[in-house]
């Protein structure tokens, strides 16, 4: 076992300020209610872009340092230019860097450096569905499975148990697993 | 009410090739079976890339004609140092993306000509739940609201169709208000 105590930098995590905030928002929790937005807008056929540029979050309304723009399009099988990945890539990516997010501040947490870690996902998707060739079949991903592979100064098992606790503390591995309620409203004009 | 009848390319759909996509895959359902996959990457603290470049569909494996790349990681107030949207921004990303490819081709296919189109979206979420400081709140977004401002040349009713249909052949929808199947598998060497 070679885990270090923890230091104000493991992995790039400055950890005095990731537990000063837990100790802020212990004592007043209304600092933990944020809201996070996005605008899409359509470009061409399959093809659209969004932007991310301001939250709520810590009590306050907030900005990214700047504005970020993202790219969806579907490749040519799927009648699109592939002008960005497909919205269901998205959607694996948005699990992915969640969980790894997660896994890097709980690492730092408990003061293990890690070396290289990465996260393949898999989604299998039968388009009948979406196609609507077939009312049997869903419309979203049947399955979805993530293979991380995890170095670090650790135990295996240990390095095992940051993915299992990444896993237990991702809002988007919880969203995707339980599901969320959303609402559409319609404006024309 | 002006639609119009369907051309080769309305809105940028080349809804010749869409039609015909539907009817090769009705005769061969087996064309429909899709997976696509990303791998995510840890750079430092709670900045990754996910890179985005082949994926199997339509009978063999293919590739997007270029690998794409996405960043993500938290905003100073969450400890990260904003190299890229959020997670759950980007999960909000996918759902905006999805529903918006999906109305674009189904306003094609009706030939209804789109004109400016925006989905706004916003996610409340409680961070006590991913803190770990409070078991009762929910990690992921308690609700997604979508908004809707959709032009085109048809009728305020045809329009808002246009949305309900989309939102009934998302995939990204599906997911996030059905949940999905998540196995999660580690490998640490």
């Amino acid at each position: 076992m070679t885990t270090t105590t923890p230091t104000p930098a493991v992995n790039g995590v400055n950890t005095e300020a990731l537990f000063g905030t837990l100790d802020a928002v212990r004592n007043q929790p209304d600092l933990a209610r944020f809201q996070f937005r996005t605008t899409t807008r359509w470009i061409s056929g399959t093809h659209n872009r969004t932007t991310v540029n301001d939250f709520h979050g810590a009590g306050s309304e907030r900005t990214h340092v700047h504005e970020f723009a993202i790219d969806a399009d579907h490749p040519a099988v799927l009648v699109g230019n592939d002008n960005g990945p497909t919205p269901a890539e998205h959607l694996l990516q948005a699990l992915g860097s969640c969980l790894m997010s997660g896994l890097a501040n709980i690492a730092a947490a408990r003061g293990i450096e890690l070396g290289e870690v990465t996260a393949r996902i898999e989604g299998d998707i039968d388009l009948l569905g979406i196609f609507g060739l077939d009312s049997s079949v869903r419309n979203g991903f049947e399955q979805v499975r993530v293979t991380f592979h995890v170095q670090g100064a650790a135990e295996a098992e240990q390095l095992a148990r940051l993915v299992h606790q990444a896993r237990d503390r991702s809002a988007v591995y919880d969203v995707l697993t339980n599901g969320v309620p959303v609402s559409i409203d319609v404006a024309t004009a």
